[in-house]
């Protein structure tokens, strides 16, 4: 397989885009990575998204982006992933070039949810989760990640206001994003004051739903001129599933898939948890966070919010994630989130990332979870010049 | 890119499965095509399917069937692309394949259809054309078709009783799988007084929709041992999009989106027209099996009914389509039938095709198209031993 690199993005801000609609928003992220990249055409064209057959009436999005930005012959599919759509449109993007098929590939990630009324977008997140037997009984999407959390805190001893860095961070790093949704720093006070939504998450645990677009074009790394701009190469992608209901898993607190695709990714990469310098998780809910920690190999077992306590997660701190403001901060859309997760590390590796810049970052790491861990992307860039 | 070969196909009846699950559907013809494969496990599974997240309230199915049919671990991702979603499926298990991504992919149509009510399905068939300027006018899937078909009748001077060999061919071809929806001949006389839909569009012009799966396993070419079993080698692929709404095409009766996926597929397979001993096209409605047959290099532009009208689509003739019944009398469930077009072209490969089967065939050829000619895949499949 060839070497790939990402050689442009783009993005809206997450909001509510109510004058917008789905290949609007779509094509202005695209449209802003091919400029970026200074190309005007992609040969495929890979749109993450889980929502549009319900929130927009509008499947077949790859046709509908082609033929919008006007690359009407190009190929294009939707890829799909529940909240992990994302970060599946992309290593769809990166195998598709990496293997020949394609010399140039579009990853689009792109969801619109504020248009619907609330308990109609809990239903459809709810299709995230085991249709019969999770969502059928009643569970919606926050009450399953409130049965792990409540768990977590039971089995490891931990408070709920341990959980509160996590929060803060996301939202302090949110006030220098310009693409966020929400840019006002939150304290602890606030979290501890925060509206219990599903007992023990609160409203300053959840990350807020919203639309929005993120988009990178990916091409061979032999095709880049030696012009002097900074290379981001994908030097390492991992996938992996586990089972779509949390009650079948032998331990519902480890992310068995995050462990098994961030492996394939390391191994690809040739580097461990000591070497990322920044990392782009999926902090859906504060408990997420945590787990994913843990199981990327950054604390033990059970350890995940001592990072967080000891200030570890901060952009000056041995791991930084959520330096764009994470899911909290910058914004849910679900089936986008794993392309602002590619955007904002390439920012970062780029040493564009303004008032959350990680000093001299050059190796970075995103992961985007589909449903509660049963699906799983892991890719990590590196600045290769 | 290392050559790839299909080792196990399984596929369901289509028909009206009320008693069976889109998990139970699609595990079916999974495990059997891993059975047929003579294997147990797979690195990958690409599910193609375009409704379920409204007519199941279930996204998320690469998890889902992976968890069902006990590969937990593997990677597994849904692809999108309308009626033409099975292909993307099966082509997305190629590249991975093909790359050295995985070195087993399991490609997986499905859809579940026939427990919503029928307006509910005309809806949702709908958002495979333009959300915005084609069903929001009330442009439904079928008008759409009808409206091509007309204007086609129109420019070449055609009757509509030529059309009839389409249906009374896939008819009696379907009388010979026991997986077809209708098992059932037509005659001359049938066509002309079946009931019109969206006029010119008669009941027997048009597929039916129905549930059903159908699954193929691929793994490199080099990896299978001469053991004496039949080898049918994936030997050519293509992918192209055309304008999503068809009013904005330069030329409506053209399907330039299959013509550029089929000279991908001839360029890559080293074959033409004339190579093809059996092909599996799209003909949800009549029309299309015209234009296919015209973009692919079988007929001038105008004369695809000609094929028909002299019996050259018998399985006898020169181009036999829809052997196995096609759209129109195995079944149309919508985002399964690219795969099911597959797994008839391999049977008709190796030899057992049963009472349709054309003598020799050793070169097939199977396209599948999404929303009204905006997204066409073309695979050709070769017997190499």
């Amino acid at each position: 397989m060839r070497e790939v690199a990402v050689i442009g993005i783009g993005q809206t801000k997450v909001d509510e885009h109510w004058d917008k609609s789905i290949r609007i928003l779509a094509g202005e992220a695209a449209l802003e990575a091919l400029k970026d990249a200074g190309r005007e055409f992609a040969d495929a064209i890979y749109v993450g998204n889980m929502l549009s057959g319900v929130s927009s009436h509008q499947q077949h999005l790859g046709s509908l982006l082609a033929d919008w930005i006007g690359l009407r012959y190009s190929e294009a599919v939707k890829v799909e992933s529940a909240c992990g759509s994302g970060g599946a449109a992309f290593r769809s993007a990166v195998t598709a070039v990496a293997s020949g098929v394609v010399e140039s590939a579009l990853a689009v990630g792109v969801e619109k949810m504020t248009d619907s009324p609330g308990p109609e977008v809990t239903a459809a997140l709810a299709t995230a989760a085991d249709a019969d037997y999770e969502a059928g009984q009643g569970l919606s999407f926050v009450a399953i990640n409130a049965l792990i959390m409540r768990r977590y805190i039971y089995e490891y001893g931990w408070k709920h206001s341990d959980f509160a860095d996590f929060s803060i961070n996301a939202h302090a790093n949110g006030v220098h994003n310009p693409f966020a949704r929400f840019q006002d720093p939150v304290s602890e006070s606030d979290y501890q004051r925060a509206p219990m939504i599903a007992d023990p998450i609160n409203l300053l645990d959840a990350s807020p739903m919203g639309d929005g677009a993120a988009a990178a074009l990916v091409v061979p790394l032999e095709t880049i001129h030696p012009n002097g701009a900074t290379v981001i190469q994908v030097a390492g992608s991992g996938s992996a599933t586990d089972t779509i209901a949390v009650h079948s898993r032998k331990d519902p607190l480890w992310l068995s898939a995050a462990e098994k695709s961030v492996r394939q990714a390391y191994q690809q990469a040739g580097v461990g948890p000591d070497d990322i310098d920044v990392f782009e998780l999926h902090d859906a809910f504060s408990i997420m966070a945590a787990l994913s920690l843990e199981a990327c190999g950054f604390a033990e077992r059970g350890q995940g919010p001592r990072l967080a306590l000891d200030g570890q997660i901060l952009p000056a701190g041995r791991v930084p994630i959520a330096t764009r403001g994470g899911l909290k901060a910058r914004g849910h859309p679900v089936g986008a989130t794993g392309m602002y997760q590619i955007v904002e590390v390439v920012q970062q590796l780029r040493g564009e990332a303004g008032g959350t810049q990680v000093p001299d970052a050059r190796i970075g790491m995103a992961q985007n979870i589909g449903g509660s861990g049963s699906n799983i992307v892991t890719h990590i860039l590196v600045r290769v010049r």
